[in-house]
């Protein structure tokens, strides 16, 4: 049985007085170890590329999502509160428009292109479900002040080498690009423009969660005629025509220089959701199709603008835990994770001696040795060796009278399951070398 | 002008459509680095005593907090939102309950003692000013089934450690310690007791914040008469009755086996706020008394009986940012952050050669080099260059017509401003020894 599924299993079980928020999550260590696995690697891979991390208020002004976000993302999807001057606010569902909202602020100052990441909180109103939490956590990447398609090449670059060095495989994994520019010439040549254009994006986006029927019913309601609906049909199953498109082109181009090729394709049924993207659009999968995507972004050059800033190009993507968690799950690259604890446990001979081990233990960590110290004197040794045990502790140590007599410590190795008695001064040494 | 005032300042200065909520701060790569120096200490710290990292909910009942936090937090000083159910939730304001709340839900399965820490985002709907935010982090570290003295002696160990890795002094701060069941006992001697003493608690936490004739008419109020504020008076200035408790003894005498006592001292004025402590209470206080504490934490042996658990002692304590950021700033214990950014920039010679500079990134970025690459091929050199230096890039690889003819690159240097040519092979090991 997985962590993951050990954890939900006991959380269903209990019976408290005060239940948590549902579509939150508890993380216990074993829980927040896995997180850690896989956004320290995020982290890492950003400063690898020259990003910097940067942080954002998770209580932003509602009006800042609004008229940028889409209708659904702000009305259905946002947890709103109002504050004591009745003004309202929201849990940001996303980080974007705080990233616009910053960048915009200190434009004068900040050295272009921005590089930046942050790893944090986001929150939707939506039903808890598989690959869905109330709370959730992203990981979001942005280049600001760029807009060769190179820069979007970068972007996707590092989703890329994010998914390989989780050891994911191109077999397990895809980054679907698009370009909305594309779309909107390829959609002229059949009639659809303007306001029709931005409706028919949004189907074109929900296209994978509805039924056939149901999809050529909106199409129609939107105004679609039954050439139009099976002229767009056929576009969206065309993988054979980016080459359209120069930007597209130079970013395969640049994938391809950087080695990524086998991961990222065109896909011209990925237009992406939020209101604000302007041209490039990507999306990474499972290859089965059973989960919702890892991460999604895009190209959004009038965003920055629209808080009120000066216009400024942005490209960037966000990754999420919850999928990405259940697909790390499915293809078993989480099973190496351990969570951190101490090297080794000192513990506590009798009363007498407390006051030797409390000094041992300082002397340790002095040392930057992971150190647990054994609390309870009246406890039997034991249970102190069950505990360390428990607690896949490597290393014991014990002081009876005869190793305070000769300055010695008994040095028990759990794994192992030996014991030897070393010198007291040499202890730090030798778990160092075992470190 | 140091970092901290120079963000402040920059931010009040803006003028955009939308401004961030009140009392809600933006982090900016150069202040996350200064927040990740001491909250990165703090994790080495607790992992050195052997903690673990876990993490709840930022949204959670209202009701987690009701009955135990104190009036004032939960009424006053709580972020409320309903959600579509119209139940009430809060925005965490501490993570205690979160902590005993999780523990009594897997109480069974938890190995014990429980050590664990937090490092996170908490609200609280206060008047901003020097020292409060209303989104602010908070570091919690707690050992949880473990009621000896000296397990109150390791928590208040870690938060002395801590200030002491910091860099901070005795001279400049101070862990003052003091135990409710002491101030229980004293205060029975001059006839306070029962309920009179819980008000009488409140009134020492406030004293501080008070005129000296205020806080007379509160303890009148209370019903205390004339001789019983003179002799509370009298008790709160004796800084030498702590022997009269085993418990603060043992805790002093622990504290110096680990070598720590000169950051502690007893000090029966400390009661701290929050209703839920039973015994040990302590706080870090910068000496000069112009700050509001670093730090503050104490017993709590019923919290996790109260949320529906077994009863289970506890020991811990929280350590905010803002208070901490502002003592380290008038100390300049940060001035050698360093913003993380790439080792080296990649430039772009013209348009024929991107495609090299795009390989050579690629190259290094596998070889675990930090790399930045310089994205418009039609960029004057001379630009690129002033980026290196705007991000503070140490070193800046260009590869023009006669470095591709002989396969090499020119390295500049751009702290020595010296350039040379090597072999494009010996690049990433010419690089490794200089990080």
């Amino acid at each position: 049985m997985s962590k993951l599924q050990s954890r939900s299993k006991l959380q269903s079980r209990s019976k408290l007085k005060i239940q948590p928020v549902k579509g939150t999550r508890d993380f216990y260590p074993e829980d927040l170890s896995v997180q850690n696995f896989y956004f320290n690697k995020a982290r890492e891979i950003a400063k690898r590329f020259g990003y910097e991390e940067y942080d954002g208020p998770i209580l932003e002004p509602l009006a800042l999502y609004e008229d940028k976000s889409g209708e659904e993302l702000v009305n259905e999807q946002t947890f709103i509160l109002k504050d004591r001057g009745d003004r309202k606010l929201a849990l940001r569902p996303e980080m974007t428009p705080t990233l616009a909202r910053m960048v915009a602020q200190k434009q004068a100052e900040l050295v272009k292109p921005i590089r930046w990441f942050n790893i944090g909180p986001r929150f939707r109103y939506e039903k808890p479900q598989k690959g869905r939490s109330r709370q959730f956590y992203q990981w979001d990447v942005d280049l600001i002040g760029e807009d060769t398609p190179e820069a979007d090449g970068e972007v996707i670059a590092i989703a890329a080498t994010f998914l390989k060095e989780l050891g994911l495989t191109p077999n397990e994994v895809k980054i679907k690009v698009n370009d909305r520019r594309l779309m909107e010439e390829k959609l002229k040549l059949i009639g659809i423009t303007g306001d029709k254009f931005l409706k028919v994006l949004s189907a074109i986006d929900k296209k994978a969660k509805m039924e056939q029927d149901e999809w050529q019913s909106w199409l129609s309601e939107i105004g679609l005629t039954h050439s139009q609906i099976r002229d767009l049909q056929g576009i969206l199953k065309d993988k054979d025509f980016s080459q359209e498109s120069e930007s597209l082109t130079r970013i395969f181009s640049t994938l391809s220089d950087l080695g990524l090729s086998s991961f990222v394709e065109f896909d011209p049924s990925v237009v992406r959701g939020l209101d604000y993207y302007t041209g490039t659009v990507f999306e990474a999968c499972e290859v089965s199709g059973e989960f919702r995507s890892i991460l999604g972004g895009g190209r959004y050059d009038n965003l920055v603008a629209t808080v009120g800033g000066n216009p400024t190009s942005g490209v960037g993507f966000a990754a999420g835990d919850c999928v990405l968690e259940e697909v790390l799950e499915k293809y078993q690259k989480i099973s190496s994770v351990k969570i951190t604890s101490s090297q080794v446990l000192v513990t506590v001979f009798d009363e007498a001696r407390f006051r030797i081990s409390i000094q041992l233990a300082a002397k340790l960590r002095e040392a930057k040795i992971n150190t647990s110290l054994y609390l309870d004197p009246k406890e039997k040794l034991e249970k102190q060796l069950k505990y360390a045990d428990a607690k896949k502790i490597p290393y014991v140590v014990i002081i009876g009278p005869q190793e305070e007599a000769k300055n010695e410590v008994a040095l028990r190795d759990m794994n192992k399951k030996t014991q030897e008695n070393i010198p007291m001064e040499s202890l730090i040494d030798y778990l160092r070398r075992r470190s």
